[in-house]
C-alpha cells in the first residue's frame, strides 16, 4: 500500500502547493475580505440546516477530490458563512477584520508551531513575554506573571484554580476533599464562565455566592460584604472575588477600588473579568471605567473581542512574582521540559498551563500594535464610545424605540433571513427582549449607526 | 480625539487592506512554505534569546509604524522560527504542512467566528458534526456525541470530569467535598496531562493511581485490577481507567480489549487517550492496534499530530446518547443560547463545552479529507509506519547507533545551531537520554531517514 502513492496528493510537490494557495488565498480576498467587509454585500446567508446541509455536501468520501471541487468548497463555505467582519455584525463581543491581525494569523497558522518551548516557538516565546508585559503595564504593574489561554473562560478558571492553590497548595496534591468548603463572590451579571469553571475545578457551582447589582449592573460592594459574611457563617471559607469590567449583556463595569477595600479586608483574591472591558484601559479618556484594577490579584483580558484582533486572543495576567503559574500547573515532563537543555529553560512556558500544545496568541496582537501603534489602538476604542454616544443619542430621537412587546426575536428572524444585519438579543431580568448593541468594529462610521436604526425600523414597520 | 482618524490606519479602506495582505501571503508563499519545506534550507535559525530580542525589536510603542517596516517584521518573524513543516523537523509528535489544512486555516481564520450557535457558525457547526460522525465512525460507534476541544489535554480533562458527572451527577451543584475519594487509574506511560487534569478538576494528583507498564511500554491488565483492588482497600471509589492509543515516548498501544475487560468487570468509564494514536484507525492495515477502543465510553484524538491537520485539531468523542455533554457542561446562558431563536436550537453546541467563544478546529480537516479522501489518509499512515521500519533497519546495520553515553543533549545542540535538522530527547526509566524519533510529515521519504542517520554519525564523529 505505502509504495502506491494515491494520484492526487500534493505531498512534495512544492509548484502545485503554492499554486492551490494562492488560488485559495485568491478566494479569500474576494470572497471574505472584500464582499465580506462590504456594506452593500449581505452579512449573512440565511439557509435552514437541512437545505445547508445539501448545499454543502459535507459527507467525508474515501476518494480524494479534484482542484476545481476543491476551490468550489472554499467558496460556497465562505458564501455560507456569516461575515463577522462586515459593518452590520452586530452579533457578539467581536467584531471586524483588522488587516494587520488577520496577517498575523496567516503567519501563525504557516508556521504551525506550539507555544510551549523556545526551542521549537523562539519568536513567540519572546513575544508573548513582551506582550504580556504591555498588557500588564495598562493595567498598572511592572511586573507580574502571564499567559494566553484558550479564551476568557479557561483563563477566569485559570484565576480560581491559582487562587485556590496559593491559599491551599495541599489542593493540588490532595484535591479538593482536603479543604475546608470553599465560596467565590461574584455579581449576577458576570459571566456564565464563573459558574460553569467553578463545576468545572470540582467546586461546584453551589460555592458560587452571588452578590447583588445595582439597575446598571454593577456589583453592590455592601452586598459583596453581606455575602462575606452569610458564607462565613454558613461554615464556608471564602477564596476569591471576581468582578467584571465590561459585562457581557449591560456592560457595566464593576466598582474595583471599593470591591478592592473589601478583599483587601478578608484577605480574598481579587480576580478582574476583564475580557470585554479589558481592551478601554488603551484609552486615557476612559480608562478611569477600572480605576482600581491595578489593586487585582489576576486579570482576564480579550484582545480578541473589543481590540478585533481574532479568535482566540485572551490573556490571563498576574500580579504574582512567585512562581506561583508554574507552581500550581507544572509536571515537568521529562519529555518535553529537559533541564539539560542548552538555553535556559526558564524561558518555556509549557509548565505554565495546563495544557500542552498551546497556539501562538501573540502574534496576531503583536503586529496589529506595531502597526496601529498604542495611539490607533486607543483611537479606535474613542470612536466606540463615540459612535456608542450617537446611537444613544439617535435613539431617544427617533419614536418606537423603546420596546414595549416581544419583537426582537421577530426582528432577528427577519433580519437574518434578508442578511442585512445582525444583532443579538436576550432578554433581562424584568426587561423584555432587547437587543444588545456591540460597537466594537473598526470601520464604522456613523452612516452604519443610522443604517441599523433606519433598518429596525422598516423590519419593524408592521409589528 | 475620536475624529481625528491617525493616517495610517487602513480601517475602511479595502483597497489598501487587499494589498497588504497580499504582499503579506506573498511573503508566507517565499518564506513559510517554499523555504519553510525545502530540504536545503535549514530547519531552524538558532538565536540566543537576548539576541533575538534585539533583533526582532519586540517593545510596543505608541507610533504605528509603515507598511514597509511592518512587512519587514513579518518576514523576520518566519525567518526566525522554527519550520515545523521542514522534512528535518522530527520533534514533536506534529510535523508537516498540508497545504489543504493549511487553506481551511487560512480561511477560518478569515471568517474569524466561534463555533457556538447556528446562528454565527452555521457552516461549522454542521460541518463538525460531520466530521466527529466520522471519526466517530472510524472508532466504530453508529451514533454519539463529541465536540473539538482545544487540545488533547483538555479533551481528557473533559473525559475526566464527564465520568464523574455520570457517576455523580450531584458533583456539578455541590462539588468535590459531596462525593467520596474518587480514584482513576493510567499507565506510568500515560500523557502528563492525566494528572495535570486531576488536579485542575480538583481531584488532586494523589486520585491518580498509576499501573505498570511492561518493557514495551503497554499496559498490563493485571497490575490494573490490582491497582484497583488497592484503592479500594484504601477507601476509595474507582470511576475511571484512562488507556493510552500510542504513548507520548515510546508509542504504545495499550491492551484495550484486556483493559475494557477489567472496565466492564468493575464498572469504569474507559477513556482511550488516543490523541497520538488516533489517526492510526484510518489505516486498514495497522487499525488492529486499537482493537477494542469500539468499548471505550471516551476517545480523545488529535488530528493535529499524525494528521497534520494544523494546531489545534482534537475530538473528543463520545458513545453516549443521553446529551450527556450538555448535562455536565451546560448553564442555559440566556443571552447567547435563547430557547426562542428561530431555528432548532438544538444545534448549538456551546453548552457542550466549558468555554463561550471556541475556535473553528474541524475546517481544516474537513478539506484535507475532501481532497485525500481516507484513501490518501490512509496512504500516510502506512507510508509513516513503513518508513519508522526502514529507521529501525537501517539503524541495525550501522554501528554506534546504540547509546551508551550521554550524548543526546550535545547532539541536539549541535544540530539546532546548524539547523540542519530538530529530534527530541527524553531519558526513560533507566534508560539513558535518548532520541525520540517521530515520522509523522506527509513529505518525508526513504532519503530523509538516510539524511537522518548520516547527519546524527556526523554530528557525533568526535563524540
Ligand atoms: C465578561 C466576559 N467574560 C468572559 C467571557 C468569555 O470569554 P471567551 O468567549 O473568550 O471564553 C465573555 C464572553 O463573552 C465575557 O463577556
Ligand atoms: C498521548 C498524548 N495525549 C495527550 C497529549 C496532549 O495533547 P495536546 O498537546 O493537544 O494537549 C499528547 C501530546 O503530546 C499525547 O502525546
Amino acid at each position: 500500500m505505502a509504495d502506491s502513492k494515491p494520484l492526487r496528493t500534493l505531498d512534495g510537490d512544492p509548484v502545485a502547493v503554492e499554486a492551490l494557495l494562492r488560488d485559495v488565498f485568491g478566494i479569500v480576498v474576494d470572497e471574505a475580505i472584500r464582499k465580506g467587509t462590504n456594506a452593500s454585500e449581505k452579512v449573512c446567508e440565511w439557509k435552514e440546516p437541512e437545505e445547508l446541509k445539501q448545499l454543502l455536501d459535507l459527507e467525508l468520501q474515501s476518494q480524494g477530490e479534484s482542484r476545481e471541487r476543491i476551490l468550489e468548497r472554499c467558496r460556497a463555505v465562505i458564501h455560507y458563512s456569516v461575515k463577522t467582519g462586515h459593518p452590520r455584525f452586530f452579533n457578539q463581543l467581536f467584531s471586524g477584520l483588522d488587516p494587520h491581525a488577520l496577517a498575523g494569523r496567516i503567519i501563525t497558522e504557516s508556521l504551525n508551531t506550539s507555544q510551549y518551548t523556545y526551542e521549537i516557538a523562539p519568536v513567540f516565546v519572546l513575544m508573548e513575554e513582551e506582550v504580556l508585559k504591555k498588557l500588564r503595564a495598562l493595567v498598572g504593574w511592572n511586573t507580574g506573571d502571564g499567559v494566553f489561554c484558550p479564551g476568557g473562560s479557561i483563563s477566569n478558571m485559570y484565576a480560581i484554580n491559582l487562587a485556590r492553590f496559593q491559599r491551599y497548595p495541599d489542593c493540588k496534591q490532595r484535591g479538593l476533599r482536603a479543604l475546608p468548603p470553599l465560596a467565590l463572590f461574584t455579581s449576577k451579571e458576570c459571566h456564565y464562565s464563573i459558574t460553569k469553571g467553578a463545576a468545572f475545578l470540582g467546586l461546584g457551582t453551589d460555592s458560587v455566592r452571588v452578590v447583588k447589582a445595582d439597575e446598571r449592573g454593577k456589583m453592590i460592594p455592601e452586598d459583596l460584604e453581606r455575602q462575606i459574611s452569610l458564607a462565613e457563617a454558613e461554615g464556608s471559607v471564602p477564596f476569591l472575588v471576581s468582578a467584571t469590567s465590561g459585562t457581557t449583556v449591560l456592560g457595566a463595569f464593576d466598582p474595583l477600588d471599593a470591591i478592592a477595600d473589601v478583599c483587601q479586608r478578608h484577605g480574598l483574591w481579587l480576580h478582574v473579568d476583564a475580557a470585554w472591558g479589558g481592551s478601554v484601559l488603551l484609552s486615557r479618556t476612559h480608562r478611569h471605567l477600572l480605576d482600581g484594577i491595578q489593586r487585582a490579584d489576576s486579570v482576564a483580558w480579550n484582545p480578541h473581542k473589543l481590540l478585533a484582533a481574532g479568535l482566540q486572543c485572551s490573556a490571563l495576567l498576574l500580579r504574582d512574582t512567585s512562581n506561583l503559574l508554574k507552581r500550581c500547573h507544572g509536571s515537568q515532563a521529562s519529555y518535553l521540559f529537559q533541564q539539560d537543555k542548552f538555553y535556559n529553560v526558564a524561558l518555556d512556558t509549557g509548565d505554565k498551563v495546563v495544557q500542552c500544545g498551546r497556539r501562538v496568541d501573540c502574534l496576531k496582537l503583536w503586529l496589529m500594535w506595531k502597526a496601529q501603534g498604542g495611539q490607533g489602538l486607543e483611537w479606535r476604542i474613542d470612536q466606540a464610545f463615540a459612535l456608542t454616544r450617537y446611537l444613544v443619542e439617535e435613539i431617544k430621537k427617533r419614536e418606537g424605540f423603546e420596546l414595549v412587546m416581544e419583537v426582537a426575536p421577530v426582528l432577528k428572524e427577519r433580519m437574518v433571513k434578508k442578511g442585512t444585519m445582525m444583532i443579538g438579543y436576550q432578554p433581562h431580568g424584568t426587561r423584555a427582549n432587547f437587543f444588545r448593541m456591540v460597537v466594537a468594529n473598526p470601520i464604522l462610521v456613523q452612516a452604519d449607526i443610522d443604517f441599523l436604526l433606519g433598518e429596525l425600523e422598516r423590519l419593524g414597520q408592521d409589528l
